[in-house]
């Protein structure tokens, strides 16, 4: 039977401002990317979204990010190898301390925002942050975009890792994410997203703007709790994937 | 045997800025408080600190603040318990991954400046610090100010405490120390110092500036690594202690 | 004929968290006080702000706040006379630029959450900003809670200050706002809120909740943006000045 | 009579941490770039550092940088135009305010550290800077390196601008500086950097690595406060432009 897993970042608070349905969306997702404080993610934050997490029996992962409140994460950062580790150590070890408190454990790491970006293009990023998943804790599952240079990194560092893929985005003939400054960026319409969806877990292929069939590697789906109709397009992918016989679950069940 | 650690608050660099002589210090204190990134500590500085303290031998702890980058943790601020747990949690947190990376572990929990000495004073502080330091790991020694309240909140959670005394200060006649702004607050002569360390552990007492004998217990010495012959201080400190046949010892050796 | 300016608390938002719908409520106040990055206020939304008040004729202000983003500046810190004076300047300069690059001035001076309460009570604090200000530019309106030592450390530096009144908020005897952990802190029936400002307008009193009246100057009325219903309450307000012969004007029209 | 402005970045303490020395650096130099709050800088170091550059007699600029207190403004990051001109106007500003406040006067504007090198590569990046320099006063000076995007972009806008130049920093044949992490990138023997600045002032030419002559405009030349004897280099190279019979002054005197 195929499975997938269905990921969603978590717990982008701080402070006194809110973003995202997280309780509501926590019923739809198997597995939780929660912020830890360098692009949102106040401590109370964090700590409130592990406890709700792992009562919905959602696997919970540290989403580490560059240091940038302002930016939201999502703004490139020139920073070394040494940066990477030091920053994505810090951040996994602060969020894993509530699931501690909360008798819970981190199941895997995801990079945010242009973190993410910048590890799925530069080895050298991609490399570091698998070695501070590995080094923190070998068990963890590293998330990446599907066939990029964070999955190569992970596997070299000995992680199992999760291919990351995406309902809404479309890919370029190399296998990347279209930029979102380029028209065709998004797929809008939801029915064609369910059916890409259907087909990249079922096949392994979606089909790039020019035309071709990419090989790609489906193992987590990533929702965007932070636009509107996410609850509502989690269940109409759930319900697609039920109708399937495609069982949604987190990486490492 | 009377034994005693010598404590020091380690790793206060942050980014570009350095702070104290951390690499000699290590070289004569038997427990490190390193900072978390509350009031100084950037990830690289909190990695560096823990690994040669951890070469050193020395025990290391986690000196959690609260988020006062600018005031250096210095300034009291109103928080309630809970923002006091979920502050201490992340802190911990974060300096136990590279703990971990490094081989290592945490010993001990000590509050930095402002929170300390909030800690000392008001029940519901010191008890969301203790709950905190349990709830991530009960096995963790919680430093705190001699008979104070810091103390009893750890020991109300169950947590082994360590009680802290100052070479440099003077006490209240309450057994609190003399505020800084206050002219007798600091004890200037080393001679003085060195004989006021010898009574408290050999004897448990120091005298108040009232001139009564206190009862205070000497579980570990705080050197302070930022003022101007703190090395020189601390093997003095530490001549004296061998002298007197007082073995230098981590609370947990 | 009666005038009353009505503020409210601006330019929130930070990065991609937003707060209040500050659009529709220019349309209703007098008076803007725009975050300044302490406490809210990226750069881009403080520009933003000024940009749409300026084009709606509303008076802009600076309202500064203790350094406390993950707390929204609503935590007391224990801060120094020269620490005050040098952070309300940096935030009233930094807001300044954009007025002036918008081809406007600033107005209004009005600190912020806990900073606000703090200069309300204590005549360092107070003294602090009403100094800054005045060093900054004297020709600025410092706000303050009517009878409190902001407004009495305004008059003594020379300023001309305003005496702020709450609709929603229940005095106590000495004149001072009833903390809003109290049951009886807010006044949520809105005709009797209607009735009180009219009253402190009018007659320039207000029934304590000891059922004495206080003599309260209402210079300026205090609309809180972030609350449910605020647009409403305050075209109500407008309403009701309107038809009681009242006119709604900024403090220096 | 040739004349040079010696410039020098100040008041890049934060807090308890303190760097460089300023005062003594500041009988050396004519301008000062001091730090708004980004990369260092926090409101007391502000006040200060003005004040006593003031009292020196030497011009004061704002020194803007990316917000990275982590990484002392030096890690580059992807900015937008919008978010440029906001950043450097709410930095202006800030430091602008303690100007007035102690009765001077911005005379100039210098981007920090990534931003500067940004803005020299980047004609969006430096265009941005030097709108938000003309929209806040258009009679301050804009900084830039000699033959960058920084000067052409100032011109454009109208400003009048200082081509800086650096004493102890090698030239490519295309003009820009040697990178720092090529081995070839530091001028280190004094007299050759004496001899390289007394060319560049007097000839308007410096040697690029490759011994080709560069024309290079020197109206401002940069001293690293930062580094071990600054001072004594400052000292050094004024006495040898006095010999050589060219005015040390400020850019618009």
């Amino acid at each position: 039977m195929k499975t997938i897993d269905l990921n969603c970042d978590m717990g982008e608070a701080f402070g006194a401002w809110t973003m995202g349905d997280d309780d509501t969306l926590l019923d739809h997702v198997t597995s939780a990317n929660i912020a830890c404080g360098y692009h949102a993610g106040d401590p109370h934050t964090m700590h409130r979204t592990v406890e709700i997490a792992l009562k919905k029996g959602v696997a919970i992962g540290a989403h580490p990010s560059l240091p940038d409140l302002q930016g939201f994460g999502r703004r490139s950062m020139k920073i070394s190898a040494e940066e990477t580790y030091d920053m994505v150590m810090y951040q996994m070890g602060a969020l894993s301390a509530f699931a501690r408190a909360c008798g819970g454990k981190l199941a895997h790491v995801k990079a945010h925002g242009a973190l993410y970006n910048m590890a799925a293009k530069d080895a050298t990023i991609a490399r570091a942050i698998a070695r501070a998943v590995r080094d923190f804790d070998s068990q963890l599952v590293l998330f990446g975009l599907a066939g990029s240079e964070q999955i190569r990194a992970g596997e070299e560092a000995g992680l199992k890792t999760a291919s990351e893929v995406f309902a809404d985005r479309t890919y370029q003939s190399n296998g990347s994410l279209t930029p979102r400054n380029q028209p065709n960026a998004m797929v809008r319409d939801v029915q064609t997203s369910l059916m890409r969806v259907k087909r990249m877990v079922e096949e392994g292929k979606v089909e790039s703007n020019e035309g071709a069939d990419l090989i790609v590697k489906a193992d987590t789906l990533c929702i965007h709790g932070d636009e509107p109709g996410a609850v509502e397009f989690a269940s109409k992918i759930r319900r697609m994937l039920a109708d399937a016989g495609i069982r949604v679950t987190p990486v490492v069940p």
